[in-house]
């Protein structure tokens, strides 16, 4: 490997200054900061929801893309691929489906000079594009279970505001669909899926997220139970990033999915969906361990896990410098590491502030005492700490702070989101706290759609539903809005 | 590992009889009958033009993107994602473009229940989409090359009759969007597309393709030049599975992609365009290696590599194939081979007959004699051909026959490939050609749009071009048509 180092020498500039919006304190500005600084996603395609994913992103998507697929591959999903045209009489013919997406799709009505007979729709999920052929492909019990996924883009016409990777009209996800013969089968799947969520996003983005089963009035149309992962954001809003669902026999019913059981007589199949928001991911990660210097990726999503930064202080050094460098790079690569040296001709200063933007998780610094002394400074993005490591250290420090950067943030993460976690007991607590900022209010509710409408028309707070899995005692507990006794405990957040 | 071995005992069916349709009498019905029983693609979703891509083909489709993603990275491009709707001004701002897109694309002109202001198409390719972004992107010299590709679906109301994987109204494709300082930079880039492309296709697909040079009224909407990869079915016929354009400053021109050069002066800058047919290739790959017994996948691309059937002949072989089985799996494993035992309950035909028809590179048969004498018997899919090779020499052997695989297919479709191509120097030996079949015919044409169009009209074959980056010499020929003197060599075909 040859290189020409063309940097500057003997000048260590000041760390340029991050000037970024206060994360906490402003969080919409440093998002539109941080997503511009970061080149990650241009704003400005002009259409409305529609945004440009830029390299920087795209290397965060395809590797949460990874990471899914696996997941789901390993628990016997296959992968497939629908069109993105669904014909009109498909969409209408589970009718609370169509109800609950009308609205909000994008209608193809003509193709090159001629109005269409059958007018299309893009999906915006894609059950009616899917069940119809699954009538085709299941036949009999040993058809089952079958549970397929695509990882595509889907279509919504948001009429709310939109906002880059939260709420667009054109938005990354995978939907995963799968048909059991029973109940129990299908609801066991709603558990497998919280699983390959909680693996992903949990154990390996370090992103925590609650798992609520949603209000009857607040489901997905034509689901029986929805159940939805929902994060926090650093404005303490929530953002629901995954959903999936029991169907129970309702699409199967107007699809005609059956099966022959093998006591000879003709089954509905039961069915659940799982739709994970990739781009909501990203946006997450993005958010949650950002700070005020730029990105933070944990080790197994960054593009550049190292960076090697030469800091030679005289001509004389260079030579030492390289050979250092490339020695180090070498052996990094050897171990499967994402290395990058950068032998630029920019200041390292400037280089520092490039690299903590990009969210490069360990940067190494080699100048002329380190080449002397056989050590390397090693800066460590999450904590923005300095530490000097023997040479020889190297390959266990790495996997030492692989693992313990992903627990930090982890677990800052996980403090943040529980210091917003208050119990409310009256409506005067809530709306105190509610005066006070966004915070996930736990409470006792009635279970009626009215006093959810009130609070959200009055508070902008939304019910977002109970604790899935696991229900939590009510203690002789009040709804937090009409006082009647609480039938359940609801978490109530303010969400995108 | 423990697995129950729940198969025939005793019992070695005749293998399950094939019988589909000869591959290059009927190809048309052979085709079908693949995709149908090799589960690849499914023809009853009821949308013209749009398919639903089985498991079996998706494992296809995401190995050849990889394998194009790597080499596009490696060349420096970097992958972007831009949105699927595009602005019905975008698409009008380059005329000619315009032109040649308008009859194919398909409109939203509906949002929910609102009729839109701004109609908007869905991409059919997307210069329109990217081009305006690249203008701001775009500001000096240092920005230059940009290099950028996507990986999507693309939208085309064909009104040609369609057909799966070669002809859709949906398919997906790479686009490689690049930029750079003057015509002799992006005219590289073409060298270099055509390099990516041969890497994948010919090296590790093993499909053969020529690159032509396509005619002046035969380019791509915008474009200065257009070069074609062009493979050959095996009914004759050409598909274009990739192209490149050298677009000149056409569209920097319209969307004002200009750059400050080093002397101060603001350029237009020069565009290259690169579009890879992944449906297409796919479909290619089915239709030139696949047999009357089904798919042939080469080793790189296959999902599963090696299949292990055990073969008892007596209750009491059972324990001991099954610990040379699992032995063996392990062994294939730990050396990255993508394995599978079929420990299942069918006979060893009808298991023949299916990994057969999934195109698995080898398949390993244990029986008693194999156990007994510490051998293995081994079927290459390829040249479907036995062989009984020793227990320790497995590792070596696969990795022979990987390379040996891939070579024979290519020569076997570089073969029939050349059987095709004939020399045709009058009229009338053309048209005795024509009418003995489907071939690829090289003769000497006037270049005037008239003679192609008569071709065209008169005999379905088409002029698809000079041979790219190599004029052919003449000799005195003539056109082969209109018989004036030629002023090239083409290449005439039928094409899909």
């Amino acid at each position: 490997m040859s290189v020409r180092y063309s940097g500057s020498v003997g000048k260590l500039s000041s760390e340029v200054e991050p000037s970024m919006p206060d994360k906490h304190k402003s969080f919409s500005e440093w998002y539109s900061e941080i997503l511009n600084r970061a080149e990650l996603v241009d704003l400005r395609y002009g259409v409305k929801g529609a945004v440009v994913y830029m390299p920087n992103a795209m290397e965060i998507v395809d590797a949460i893309y990874s990471m899914f697929e696996e997941e789901l591959k390993k628990t016997g999903h296959k992968k497939v691929l629908f069109p993105v045209f669904i014909p009109e009489e498909n969409l209408k013919k589970e009718s609370e489906h169509f109800r609950g997406f009308e609205g909000e799709v994008f209608w193809i009505t003509k193709a090159g000079n001629r109005e269409l007979d059958k007018k299309l729709v893009l999906r915006p999920t894609s059950e009616t594009a899917i069940y119809p052929i699954y009538s085709l492909w299941v036949r009999n019990y040993r058809d089952l279970p079958l549970k397929l996924f695509q990882s595509v883009s889907v279509y919504r016409y948001e009429t709310k505001a939109t906002r880059p990777l939260f709420r667009g009209r054109e938005f990354l996800w995978i939907e995963a669909h799968d048909v059991f013969k029973d109940e129990a089968s299908a609801r066991k799947q709603v558990t497998e899926d919280t699983e390959i969520f909680r693996r992903v996003v949990y154990d390996k983005l370090g992103i925590p997220f609650i798992h609520l089963k949603r209000e009857e009035f607040d489901k997905f149309a034509g689901a029986v139970d929805t159940y939805a992962f929902e994060t926090m954001l650093p404005d303490g809003k929530m953002l629901q990033i995954g959903t999936t669902h029991y169907l129970g026999t309702n699409f199967s019913k107007v699809f005609e999915i059956r099966y022959l059981d093998p006591d000879g007589r003709m089954r509905l199949a039961h069915q659940t969906c799982f739709g994970i928001g990739i781009s909501r991911i990203v946006g997450a990660l993005i958010s949650i361990h950002g700070d005020d210097f730029g990105l933070v990726l944990p080790f197994s999503i960054a593009p550049i896990q190292v960076v090697i930064i030469p800091i030679p202080k005289r001509e004389a050094d260079i030579e030492g410098i390289k050979k250092m460098a490339t020695d180090v790079e070498i052996e990094l690569k050897n171990q499967g590491y994402r290395v990058k040296t950068d032998f630029s001709g920019k200041t390292p200063g400037e280089k520092f502030y490039r690299y903590d933007m990009l969210g490069v998780p360990v940067r190494i610094e080699i100048g002329p005492r380190e080449v002397k002394r056989g050590e390397l400074t090693v800066f460590r993005r999450d904590r923005r700490k300095r530490e000097i490591i023997k040479r020889g250290d190297l390959i266990n420090y790495l996997k030492f702070i692989e693992k313990d950067m992903l627990d930090f943030l982890r677990r800052k993460a996980e403090k943040e989101f529980k210091e917003r976690l208050h119990e409310a007991r009256t409506k005067n607590e809530f709306i105190e706290l509610a005066k006070k900022g966004n915070f996930i209010i736990r409470a006792g509710f009635c279970g009626s759609e009215k006093c959810a409408e009130n609070i959200k028309n009055l508070t902008g707070y939304e019910v977002r539903g109970t604790k899935a899995g696991k229900e939590e005692k009510l203690e002789d507990k009040r709804c937090i809005w009409c006082g009647r006794p609480a039938i359940k405990v609801v978490y109530i957040a303010k969400a995108y």
